[in-house]
């Protein structure tokens, strides 16, 4: 499938004919394992051509001297050479009209500016000659479901479970780690691992997967984002398409962007901005492998709905416990058992059992065989509960795996989703009749838990419509903070009423126009820290006071070189409200993004901010507000009214607006004053793209 | 071993005799299993008396038909009856001299007052014969170590691996899944499960493993601390013995409170001020089940002590940053690799590895054999390296099997503590080698990181210094606003110069005397949300503007049926610093606790609140201070000094000392402004106990 700037894949992941360069009989040689993935461990009907110039046969195929000497174009070649060997080799390919280039080589972007020269040249040659590059310095992919593997793995021929998973890598080992669950009973139909991604990335292959009707749900490993607009654009994409993706991002701290920039040369960018844009886009963000695993196996079973109530349910109170009380932590719901259900529990158990939500039926379960089944039923069928969330502690032999079965007898039915949960180290037959059910249990309460909240946020969740492109206009050139309010007032955005002055007589008409008290703040070309620098004076009361603030802000500029020849007076905001700040940035990984949180000293104090891409509309600008840790600093507290919320979300929408003017580099206003009635800006800050602003300069 | 105001337990858990009353043969029954248990699945060699008036004999034991009735007496008495068959079979047992009781019946406490009036009977009992009760609800315990049983779990049989952890849970199945971790090759020495505590609390057992000399470390499972001052006096006596403590506690949410107290009639307490408390003794806090197993295992395998170096070692690159970024997200500190480390790698490696901390010697390990160990074995001699964090992502059979020999073969010398992370779902040899080798690897990364960062926490904890009995004297009575003030004053802390004064004019005179501007407050008893009932203006300029508040103050409290008859003048508070809020209150679990946190609305918005148990000293103050999350808001910020935290650590121990005068309920001190030159007590409420007033008014 192609389509917009999506390259068809079909023939990179389903080839017909494979050149293998570099094919070898050396044991456990990379040239070797590729050779015989395909042709031994593979179900592929296809063509295999060997090319090595020093052999007449590789494994008792026909070996090729070269790429010009193949017999005809091959859909791919793979590249099983040395880093030196990699340009030559992909220009002989390209020359033959080969569709995709497989390449293994490591030792190219990842180790520095050399390498980094090289993955440019086979972009070059990718973009000049329409051949598509995977790779470098990838273990190639597995298409499971189709029994193909491109890759020297020595474990490949091992990867016999297929299913409604697809996963997008980067690396080799924690992708090849997430392939093991296949021995729990969850299969990954297609792994692809896109390496350093000279030309093709993993955007190109989650999209080709929401073309690929075997495969339900996408999991993402994810070091670096290449093209992130246009990765963004295909999670829109999988949302429409119905298909869920969930991701690990690896660089939260700067231990990890340093290490992931010297394994796959990927630019981390900020784990803030990234997460906080995943939400924007439906993208389950998980935090470690195993709940990468766990998480997109559980979508693959439940699908995208809504859920609501949960229903804790198990043999031992104090597992039923912790279980509701981390239902409670996450803010998840215990389902209000309907009065049947009840009931239907009360005849059954034993008296001493807890038949409220969450269930305890007590060790009575060891000695009354159909107890649990009878139970389990009600309580899968009753109208509120949507998930069973089934913690496992101890296996007790014969009793647990009788649980198992009951579990897996009623799995095959309607009613809610059964979520297991083995605890113990202990794991005889009903563990592994869970997983070959598909059932494979979470072996973490806590992580079941946090696993169930993502799906019930994903299933709540809904695209945001697109938005136009800004009509916003915007006077050109550098803007000084009079200009810039000037300029966001023109696009209806309110601003405190004020004048530019130049002289300190020409303040006091200018605050006797707009009445006291006012502040006074220089506006002086360059100057940073206005405060620090002592160019603001606020709560100025009368003439006498503005004076002097001028004589004292005067001085204050003098000794750092500067002259007070220009500034304004505004009328100072009166009245309670809270500050908060809202920036534009131009993110180095995915372009126009918009920042909210607590303003002043709150946001580098608490650092309390989120985050969107630009533009977007007033749900995502709600969205934002909500999600701030310090939201209720918002709502009305001790007969201070609540800020207007209505107002804020408009404004972050017209800020985000400004993002599509390439030439607008950051917008900063901090504070924003969110009173009871509108949001006023009280600074604000434009800087222009420096290129821009060179160009101005040479007209 | 006894001790204070703690009984001998080891009759209990090494008795010589024991009657089991209710002793039966019924197939799967309690009376049949706990015979069986302790006939055949325990090495006991002591004598056996079940006790059943309508029996000759029990299991071939001869049964005897009341305890009246026994050769002598016995150290334990096992009650297998029902509920009503308790209080009369306790006092048979008290009366037949026996030393301890051990109380199964479920079904009392925990299903409501008729059930807790039972209980307060065994109190009872307990307290007047001398004779402890373990119990009721409680699955018995087991003492694996000695091999010996007094419990009806039907899997008990299956309890053979002892070790050095020792247990203490309050319910069955979450203790049963601990127990289970002998699967992994972690064994459980002893453990305990008390039930609903009618006699015998946690903190009694976790005494005794404290005197045990093959228990090197306390695990609990809290559903409820009953006793909270001698639970924490117990910690810091296992802190004084080295012995660490690892808590997993039940009841974080409104659904876990309402569990337990269905479960184990447990009252949950304060999540918040649980979690302070423990980390102020030194209790090592986890989150989850498998989190308390782990945490539980790596403190007993690497004892207390000082660590600080992390070495990521990995063959996988992306797994390498993945733990690298794991390590920086907690906080913790890659270790820098000396030079001979270095050195040492890089002749062995090959020269696309990386040989900087995190090391990834990439998949040359898969073929030079003898790569992996003898990098392991530098990396662990690395002097700047404490701990050796091995994440394998997936399993490679042959290769991952011979990795986990070089672990083990390691592992046996000096070195860093190794600590392997098993990723994979697949789990052959090599995981079982480490098992055995009681090197149980971690199954999650995150999970991993996360214990290593609770050891590295509890190895740098030193436990406070015990502080004396407060010696401050307040007068008695209630004291409103300006009384407590002048008590608070009395102690040496900072109040704003005030007067209490009876008319406007009054309140003039008095403002005249300290300065303009002030602050006028109102004196009315009983009256609470001063602010909202219009009894607080503040930034009174002049004579003017007091006067026009008096008025307005006196008509909004006659609005509310309350005089202006006295009110407090104050002068305000000028200059830049920062809110914050110190309280005092009755614990119901634990006794005078003191919080600390933002002040203003803030403490209502953020909850960015800590706590301790009083009294305590300046380090503990600090901590307090340190751990707020809007800790940054009281360092110097933007110009603006930082707050003179000396004097706020001050003022938390003097507040501290108040704790030990009982008839104090609660201090409220909020706001309390933290400026740079010491701190102002701007508000101030002291609440005597309800009953100590009465008291007082009697007299």
């Amino acid at each position: 499938m192609g389509g917009g700037d999506f390259h068809d894949l079909s023939r990179l992941l389903s080839p017909r004919s494979v050149a293998i360069l570099g094919a070898s009989e050396r044991p456990r040689s990379v040239g070797s394992d590729t050779l015989l993935n395909l042709a031994e461990h593979s179900d592929f009907d296809g063509q295999i051509f060997p090319v090595n110039p020093g052999r007449e046969r590789v494994h008792g195929l026909r070996a090729y001297p070269a790429m010009s000497t193949l017999p005809g174009t091959v859909d791919v070649a793979v590249l099983c050479l040395p880093a030196d060997a990699v340009i030559p080799a992909l220009r002989e390919c390209a020359a033959a009209g080969t569709g995709f280039a497989v390449v293994f080589t490591s030792g190219l972007g990842e180790t520095g500016a050399k390498g980094r020269a090289i993955e440019a040249e086979m972009a070059t040659i990718a973009r000049e000659s329409g051949m598509r590059i995977y790779g470098p310095n990838s273990p190639g992919f597995s298409n499971i479901n189709r029994r193909l593997g491109l890759t020297f793995s020595p474990v490949f021929k091992d990867d016999r479970l297929g299913g409604g998973i697809g996963l997008v890598t980067q690396g080799g080992g924690l992708g090849r780690a997430f392939i093991q669950a296949s021995e729990r009973g969850i299969g990954t139909g297609l792994w692809c691992s896109t390496g350093n991604e000279a030309d093709l990335t993993m955007a190109d292959f989650v999209h080709h997967m929401l073309g690929d009707p075997d495969i339900r749900v996408i999991a993402l490993l994810v070091e670096g984002i290449r093209d992130g607009p246009r990765f963004l654009r295909t999670a829109r994409a999988a949302a429409r398409a119905g298909k869920p993706m969930v991701a690990m991002k690896v660089g939260k701290s700067d231990y990890g962007i340093a290490a992931t920039r010297s394994h796959t040369a990927a630019l981390a960018g900020s784990a803030a901005v990234t997460s906080a844009l995943f939400r924007q886009h439906g993208i389950v963000e998980v935090d470690d492998l195993d709940e990468l695993i766990d998480t997109a196996a559980l979508f693959e079973r439940a699908g995208i709905a809504r859920r609501k109530g949960i229903c804790v349910y198990s043999f031992s109170g104090g597992t039923a416990a912790l279980a509701a009380d981390m239902v409670g932590s996450a803010g998840l719901t215990l389902s209000e058992l309907a009065p049947d259900t009840r009931a239907g529990l009360r005849a059954l158990a034993p008296s001493y059992a807890a038949i409220e939500n969450p269930v305890d039926l007590t060790t009575q379960i060891f000695t009354q065989d159909t107890l649990n089944r009878d139970c389990l039923t009600l309580v899968a069928r009753d109208p509120a509960t949507d998930v069973v969330l089934l913690p496992i502690p101890a296996d007790y032999g014969s009793i647990t795996n009788r649980s198992a079965d009951d579990m897996i007898a009623l799995g095959a039915e309607d009613g809610a989703l059964l979520v297991p949960v083995w605890m113990s180290g202990h794991r005889a037959a009903g563990y592994a009749a869970l997983n070959t059910a598909g059932l494979a249990p979470f072996r973490s309460l806590g992580k079941a838990v946090n696993a169930l909240r993502r799906l019930i946020w994903r299933g709540d969740w809904s695209l945001s419509p697109a938005q136009p492109p800004s009509m916003s206009e915007l006077p050109s050139g550098e803007l000084d903070e009079a200009g810039a309010k000037a300029a966001l007032a023109g696009l209806g955005l309110k601003v405190p009423e004020g004048r530019v002055v130049t002289t300190a007589g020409k303040a006091e008409e200018a605050a006797r126009e707009i009445g006291f008290p006012v502040v006074l703040k220089a506006l002086v070309p360059g100057l940073l820290h206005k405060t620090e620098a002592g160019a603001v004076a606020v709560g100025l009361t009368d003439g006498d006071a503005l004076a002097v603030a001028w004589d004292k802000m005067a001085a204050s500029l003098a000794a750092r070189g500067h002259q007070l020849d220009r500034a304004l007076v505004e009328r100072m905001e009166q009245g309670q409200g809270i500050e908060v700040m809202i920036g534009l940035h131009r993110d180095p990984v995915f372009g126009p993004v918009v920042s909210f949180g607590l303003g002043g000293v709150m946001v580098e104090a608490l650092a309390d901010v989120t985050h969107r891409a630009a533009p977007f509309g007033r749900s995502e600008a709600m969205a934002m507000i909500d999600e701030i840790r310090g939201r209720a600093l918002l709502d009305p507290l001790r007969g201070r009214p609540g800020a207007d919320l209505c107002a804020l979300a408009g404004l972050l929408v017209t800020i985000s607006t400004l993002g599509s003017h390439s030439d607008i580099e950051e917008v900063d206003l901090n504070p924003v004053h969110a009173g009871s009635k509108g949001a006023t800006l009280l600074d604000a800050l434009i800087l222009r793209a420096r290129s821009n602003i060179q160009g101005k300069a040479n007209q």
